[in-house]
């Protein structure tokens, strides 16, 4: 293959954003995509892309014989049925996190996509941003010797809507997941225990899902490691997103990105501006590079930088994040490999 | 009074840090220093400095007609039989943190101190530092909203010798004391919550001593805002302490001081040099300060900056982290107040 | 028109860059590519990026009738009679800098454009850079005040090799005329006069041609603001471009670009990656953003942001710093107007 | 001499702060200050800080026979009777800047020294500046190599009142002749060139004293680098001093003191607070180090760090830089050295 067939299943934000990266790759040719609210305002949008097939019905694309591969865009519910049946037909999938919001059907799909031997990359973006990738590069090098802690700053510029919030899964598995992921991803190391502690101080919309808007998160990691995440649903400056990694011999820091960095020195005092509003700019390279190394690992038939157990292990953080918020209490990893069905009746989901 | 007459007593590093700075304030007269090992040497140190008096009785300066405010910068158990004498005999006291390791003690000797009437100040030095400070006046300026988070590091440039280690009272009590009256400062609210968490990462010594040389504390306050304190007994680029507060406005971040900001740019990158080694490079204007305040508070009978009651609160804090590490749970500050004796002792202390 | 077919002349590397932007936008369609050494490479490279047309022959692109507009990308030498041909032909014109090394065939080529009626934007890439351009937003809105300096650092990587010193026009030309611009731009005001020093420091070759590698200009500008530049063809870290505009009111500082801005601390001291290491690193987002307005101005018939006479502009200064140079003493632009010839003699040029 | 004993000459603000920061030296005792308006507040001053002798008769102390040194901080003009009579009667001196205005005089007050064998230092503050220090390191140790530019940025937050522009001998010897010094201190080597370019842009009173009050001047080193300082009277956010060594191997760049460095977040960007306000508070640290330094070279017999052909260089610097300005053209220091007398006349001076 020199070339790779792609079918988005998903126009939504993220789907169109994939494809505008996926069309500036030479060896990537988008040739489908589906919406279950497909219309005649996709299908121009589609056309001006020279995109040729434009279908209401992700299995159509399944099956089409041309399409090597499936970035999987819809919603967190439609994933297992869709990686399950890509899988069965030989497709390669590149799936949106998370991969479902229960950890045994998230396990069954990796399953299938094992079985059937296709590859699967998980969008945790932010891993390809140049900042965190220096960090785990500092990491890998050796340069800050053991890692001792891992502190991850995650912060959102404004609160999603009720509607959102409603079926989001929680600020763990909807948001916090991508720095359960960073944290597994600075450390090289897995998280063993958690423990959550959180709050309403932003939106009292959240209490009503049992939901929190503002949460700490403390990990204890394998290599002995400690870690720390601090989560909020809104900052007045924007998108805040910075990860520190402490070691035997040093630490390094990631700042957020910043539209400009020029300093105005005045009689108030030195400003700039603020960071970068939301994920679509901070992380505008970085889904580029994700794309575009799902696209050459397929190609050349190497692994994936992400794959199905990073999606895995992060659900799982988050889930016993989640577990360990209800019951006030710290949650080992291990109490959900022999016990996830019954703590998941316990919460009577 | 125009001029306060100061005796101190403890002739260790901090002790001559504090004749130090009272000899630059020209409304400090110091006559008198104590120390159980005085000696020929530290008889010449004084005399240098133009101190009358030099003995190992402390009792003798807290009896001496014309002291009227003692410094005590002796060891921890010493702290409350000093305070207790010395507000019996009508001197004000500032003293070295922690006022005891045992909250009850504490709880007695400031009931001393408020039935004498005497004034109390706490050596809570990184309160006066300049960047925590100007941290403090954006949370109470309003500049930030309300507070929904505080962040604290804390990390020494190298662990403490095994003889230090085995007296020091553990990582909570001997170290992140200070963070824990950070953590009150910059919020502006009690904490009413702990969870902590550590790890024996550097020196196997700590294990030795039930203590531990890293720590991560999760901090919920009155207001219900949510805090985390990260901690090391070592960091190799030396002393990293640095704050953020977080809320419903914005943020304010004090980074450390460095002993120059020059940038060195050559093929292999960008360079500067490291932040100033330790607590008494860093925090040498701070020390001044905190004196000069509490000298001032006295002659003008206005309130110190940090009184007993906050030496007793972080007290508590640094107790409850103690016991939420052992028990692996969330404790609850309420709990001290009834139960702090019944913890003392299931903990064989 | 909708869309703007393009002809592209010289296929070099910034001839190539242009394309690579020119396809990415939806109202752009590159049709041509010219180039004098025109080979089977080229037509390959062409029709990998969809373009019909490979030539060695400029003139067939300047007469094609379904070319709007050219981009001229080919030699400094050849820009005046292009220019004058494309006008000629109705063709809107994309120019690099310099339009020409002589003052005169400039503003012949100048009086061509604008008999013609077509639009002429020259290469000034620097401008469309983010943080230069809030400078000069800080400079427009009034946040610094009346202007009174401006200062400009200019520093390329390493030095072109000999056989490019030679042809290069010599380093205000070359590499400085940017900074003219940027003098120009940033300030809002002509210059009048120019003052310039330099040495060879780097590589004698430069002295061979008569040229520096080593230079400092200073420049009085209409509205009695100063400026200055300072340029090296050879910084060991990196292309340093950084500018500063400073008024009654304050001032406004923009930095270099970095790949990441991690820092590393460690016993050695703090560090970080150099900066983007040249041009085509550095200004990638504003060769993207000069090309995309060209292309909206000409659509919609508004003024193009960097015109003809901003190319003169910049070309007399160099042309003013050179004699200034040579003849050590300030030289005045006014002079230039009277007396362009005769210098230019007296240069035996 | 196991100590100094040190007549101040001069009480004003420089004077005294002069005596604040011995008065912290054990090794030094002033026993004397003079000041022509010698009144009963400055005895109250003089007796709260223990100086035996006040006087308006400086020639009395430098006739004092326990006087070993005298800081001479009284008004320029007065400088060189005061070195040549204090030289003659072998007291050691400590100088304000500059010596002279006038370079003869300062040459044969320089003699005077030399015939005596006495010390001078002459008071270049800055060069003890943390961060001016550290970037001389790195040009001293070769981290940068060869030196090719030196870049220097001095502002001050005001401009003098009228009174004193009068007499101040004009921004080149009264405010520049610090940046000459740094020039030649960060380059380590002399200036040979000056070409200096300048306007009245602040405030219209310069000009009456043929005056300006923003310039920038270029330099050329022996060694064959350039320097480049620019200068203005008011800088609106406070005072701005920075420099930066570029040489073949890389760059070292010193940036300005701020009172803290916190760094608020919120809506409407970044902020912190302004550079320190002046030079008292940027170099509080700077003279303690200048005067120390000076103590301990004089006791131990060692050269001190800043001498007479320091201050004489840099005044020859800013008579060349004057001269530059009056005849618009490029002026060499050799000049000087034989026509001096002859420029003095022509300037009408």
């Amino acid at each position: 293959m020199d070339k790779l067939r792609i079918g988005v299943i998903g126009a939504g934000r993220i789907g169109k954003i994939h494809v505008g990266n996926l069309k500036r790759l030479p060896q990537a040719e988008v040739i489908a995509i589906s919406d279950l609210y497909a219309d005649a305002e996709l299908e121009k949008w589609a056309r001006e892309r020279e995109i040729p097939l434009v279908t209401n019905d992700s299995d159509a694309m399944i099956h089409h014989p041309d399409i090597d591969a499936v970035f999987i865009c819809s919603s967190t519910d439609s994933h297992v049925p869709l990686i399950k049946s890509a899988a069965r037909n030989g497709k390669h999938i590149f799936c949106e996190k998370p991969i479902s919001m229960d950890i045994r059907q998230t396990e069954e799909a990796l399953e299938e996509v094992r079985r059937a031997g296709v590859k699967l990359q998980v969008g945790f973006n932010r891993r390809f941003d140049h900042n965190f990738r220096r960090v785990r590069e500092h990491v890998e090098s050796g340069a800050i010797g053991d890692v001792h802690l891992i502190k991850i700053t995650s912060r959102d510029p404004s609160p999603p809507p009720e509607a959102y919030i409603a079926v989001s899964g929680g600020i763990f598995m909807d948001m916090m997941i991508h720095d359960f992921d960073m944290a597994r991803y600075l450390s090289g190391s897995e998280v063993v225990e958690v423990s959550a502690h959180g709050g309403v101080l932003i939106d009292p919309a959240f209490a009503k899902y049992d939901d929190v808007d503002t949460a700490i998160v403390t990990l204890r990691f394998a290599n002995g490691a400690l870690g720390v995440i601090d989560c909020s649903r809104q900052a007045a400056y924007g998108y805040d997103q910075r990860a520190e990694a402490f070691g035997s011999l040093g630490a390094a820091y990631a700042d957020n990105d910043y539209a400009n960095t020029v300093e105005l020195s005045t009689s108030s005092g030195v400003q700039s501006d603020k960071p970068l509003y939301f994920f679509l700019e901070r992380y505008n390279e970085a889904y580029i590079l994700e794309t575009q190394q799902f696209i050459d690992c397929v190609l050349s038939g190497t692994p994936v930088p992400v794959d199905g157990e990073d999606g895995l292990q992060a659900e799982r953080i988050a889930r016993a994040a989640k577990l360990s918020l209800q019951e006030r209490r710290i949650v080992k990893l291990s109490e959900l490999d022999v016990a996830g069905s019954i703590h998941a009746e316990r919460e009577g989901r």
